[in-house]
């Protein structure tokens, strides 16, 4: 069996266990305050061009948003997101348990738009009743979107202008960041995302690490006493260092755009295969998730094979499903899978 | 200036601040353990026909909205009700801020339907990621609705029963219940309410009283240590008998549905001139609200000299909006707007 | 049966109603918008000598200090309080609801003093793990306390400088404020109270009002946006002219000093009588609260005329109890018990 | 510098290292079902004796308790525990940040009585307002204590019962249960542990693991959608996988109880050489903490070779410290700081 079916299905890429390998043995201080999380950290100062970002390393991305997001507002704030937002349909009320409703903007692709969200503000402040509603305050886009899009500079640029304008803190879910860093025609750096965002994250579970995710907060606001909202949430590994050292292996020889843009080489192969079978997708993304609209018979025959996730119905003989490739997917997977595809399709 | 803004613009019909004045000097016990509250409840599930009611009373509906879904979730549950529901749409996230997803169901009437939650709760468990999505436990419902239409007996019975069957607690909200069971073609008695929900409550604010919301429980899960809850929330009231004086009053000589019915009819006299002048509803309700569409001028001329709530545009020269009565709405007033609508849409 | 219980069991002073019943029929404006609580405010802005004074009036206590708390601290922050406090011990956790820690320090008479605060912020940060501990960030007192203790300006001045020191909130309930205003060598005005505070309270619900609590905040951060947090909370009363009309009553004439005043008098009787008879005292205090240490036999014998709260055993054949008075206390019921007390203690 | 500073401060035993690594590359099912934690799960069932228990693989202590508290607890109920237990004191308020109380009972060992627990219930329903506490609902052990003491089976079949009889919740903190099982005079089991709680915990973060939690729960209201409360609190690993194969390493070949009981022989040897050179010790524990009072001068001479951490000022010249061993401890680090305690000491 190939799996098709998530990022996050292998452990670890091997220079990631290297580094934990070398330094077993080692005692070091707990809850992230040692040597390893120091460099780290770092490193992803110099990445992001900005020496007074707080970086901060948590387990996993549901823990990470609700942080982030009790970090930032106060008890009658809302964040607003594309309707198909993480926060907002995958994590079990996560963000409404931190007392936070979740506002979802219409979205075909998995993106919202600077005039959307200025729209929505203007609205909700023309509203008399707008006490009685709860009040806009953090921006929340993911990029790669759920959908597998990303969001030009130019869109960045202009969400954190709106942002500004009506004081909004802006934060970008980045827990397949890499895949959008890679991905053909991406014009984003990690710089741009510390100047352009108040606070966002680089994903490390889906793209190469065990588990981590690495915030980066140029907020002083959201900074300021982060590391109590850590550890009242659980999310303050004891054994920090051990995120530390996986952020160290990735960030060393550029290992972290390398494996993303193989996963990206890899849906592209599989995008390409699709495109010349005139396969109609539900999005056209362009990093390491397609959705293609298959029929039910040929996802039968492919399900003997391969697994994938399913999106949907979308008539009575077709569905829309996920294919997901990570820096673990090897070619011959790729290979295989596209020549079933043209096996059943032609 | 005539107010048709609201229904909660005047404090209390005057057989309200009778028992209240006629109480005066009395000590009574605190924290609604009194004879007045005792009487009113006693007075409710008699109305219910079911003694094991627990009945309790509360301030006002955001309170008691977010007090009962409060004890009748655990976190990782969800309230579904319709999109435009009071909860979703007018409380600051009052429900969120205890903890709990508001799901919206479409809906053009304010209303939903058995089938539609039961697809949604279907839908919930044929997915296999369902426990990464707050889990459907209970429904919603307002009666009248937002949008003043109202559930028939017929719809009451088929929620009830999917709920049951999908084990799924039933709420029905009734901050202007009085206008529902007052209403044209209602078939609907508190009896029926006491017997197909969990829990319901009478409104008092928006129906009499000066304020004041009846809660009926009939689920035993739910209304244990409810008194708790409400102590936690800041809604029980030290000087808990002035509700059930209120309730006491409005439930002597059948006050609280002769006063709902006067309301009622104020706005079927309206709503027959609208009808004959041929205007467009938003919606076409039974209830003291009324939602017609009307063009910017008459709007701005109605302005001069009553109250209405803006509810959207709708076209580059017409809004909706809002025409509310109420018990204490005079007849004179609602002949003065309908001259005032008869003269300008002539 | 005379009522020594609590201070709430009779309705309201007369002025109150009259103010009310004055005022009934009339169209006014929801949720607090309205020229009752414009002027209620401006009255208590003026007797606090500052314009600048947010002014919001809520319907009880615990609502009250919930609410509070829920706009000043950010998610890993404390309320610090006597271990006496109401938030500590009698509101069901609902501060803890909200999500943040109500730390006690210990009190025999139900104050803290400013050197306590001093030295418990020091020692949190001299912990090296601090940060796995709650961030001690507001001060939390009752003036009167619950032990019938008065703060007086030099201890107020005292804390306040500590709490500035350390950028803590000073946040002091006043749910019996008008008795410590009124007590015998009392020296803290209003005007003190909010030069001194962030935030404060004119309770009503205890000291002549139906029910209703006036909150004045000078700090602009904890006054941003209160009315969201109200609303969210459920306290956000739809007819909130009611408050602001009983707030006039209270305010007019200095009504709401000369009720306590007598409240006051009364107490000072009962307390004459108890020390002529060498009773002793579990705290002593100057208020409308007495606590006297009795045999078990007198208080059976008190009981058949007379209701009071218990606090507590204190040897095998004594107990603690509580007496109140309050505004509607009358001299005859005072009368007779200090009567009965001599009768029984001779 | 050799660490007694705590027992999180290597990363983990070679065993489980190896099971890692072997299993590295290999595609796995996310979120906890797979193969591994299905084992692993298995293993924990059959050491407990009991095929009905469900058991889920988190990743933090912190994590653990809210998340268990959360799952137990309905909104106005509280947890009871030691007033040194770490939910009280060491978790940044992270049971009050789900909503619930912890009320501190006294404890000078860490430990609490079934006759507290007795006591204390029976208060709380003696008090006619105890609508106005929190009510009394969890009672919360850890074993060993944050001072190094542990439960008899006695002291624990008491406990369950008083448990039972009021119908609270027992639940177990095993954050370092192996240091516990395999303590000198010990007479507790997994298995009555299982069957004495209604949920506890087999720590790994300080037993052996890189991190990880197992929970074992015999109640079905506590484990009933225990995964969606998980994934709701960002403790749903996505590669759960990475937990079960910790556990399945740490039970193979008794691995658990082994290292466990090599840093209690550690502890004992310190304990021994303490007990010799007559250091009185702030409490008499049996597992690996110890918290001897020692002189200033001697701890500024330890801190040059050795880590520990600080309990707090005992008198004018000495100080309580905590030394720590753990599954790591080298015995030459005993030895040498044995030989310092007498060098220094004598």
């Amino acid at each position: 069996m190939q799996y098709f079916h998530n990022d996050y299905n292998e452990a670890c890429h091997p220079a990631v266990l290297n580094k934990l390998t070398a330094n077993m043995g080692k005692q070091m201080g707990g809850y992230s305050e040692d040597s390893a999380c120091y460099r780290a950290a770092d490193m992803i100062r110099t990445l992001c061009k900005n020496d007074d970002l707080a970086v901060h390393f948590l387990v996993g991305g549901t823990q990470t948003n609700l942080i982030v997001i009790a970090a930032a507002l106060r008890p009658h704030q809302a964040a607003i997101g594309a309707v198909t937002a993480h926060i907002n349909v995958h994590e079990t009320g996560a963000i409404e348990a931190t007392g936070h409703k979740v506002i979802g903007l219409p979205s075909e692709d998995g993106k919202i738009t600077g005039e959307q969200i200025q729209q929505f503000v203007e609205l909700h402040y023309a509203d008399e009743a707008h006490e009685h509603i709860p009040q806009p305050k953090l921006v929340y886009l993911s990029n790669p979107t759920e959908l597998g899009t990303i969001y030009s500079l130019a869109e960045l640029e202009e969400i954190s202008s709106v942002c500004k304008k009506n004081k909004l803190h802006l934060f970008v879910d980045g827990a397949r960041l890499g895949y959008a860093l890679a991905a053909k025609g991406n014009d984003v750096t990690l710089a741009d995302l510390a100047r352009l965002t108040d606070v966002f994250y680089i994903g490390g579970t889906k793209v190469g690490a065990m588990f981590g995710e690495a915030v980066v907060i140029s907020n002083p606001a959201i900074a300021e006493d982060f590391r109590y909202i850590m550890k009242q949430r659980g999310a303050m590994l004891a054994k920090g260092w051990l995120l530390g050292l996986q952020y160290e292996a990735l960030f060393e020889d550029d290992l972290y755009l390398r494996i993303a843009q193989h996963a990206d080489n890899m849906a592209d192969k599989l995008r390409d295969v699709l495109t010349e079978l005139n396969v109609p997708m539900l999005v056209e993304g362009v990093t390491n998730q397609l959705f293609p609209i298959l029929p039910d018979g040929v996802l039968d025959k492919l399900k003997e094979n391969f697994t994938f996730s399913e999106q949907g119905r979308v008539d009575s003989t077709h569905r829309a499903v996920r294919f997901c490739t990570s820096w673990a997917t090897k070619e011959e997977a790729v290979d295989a899978l596209c020549a079933e595809l043209k096996n059943n399709l032609k």
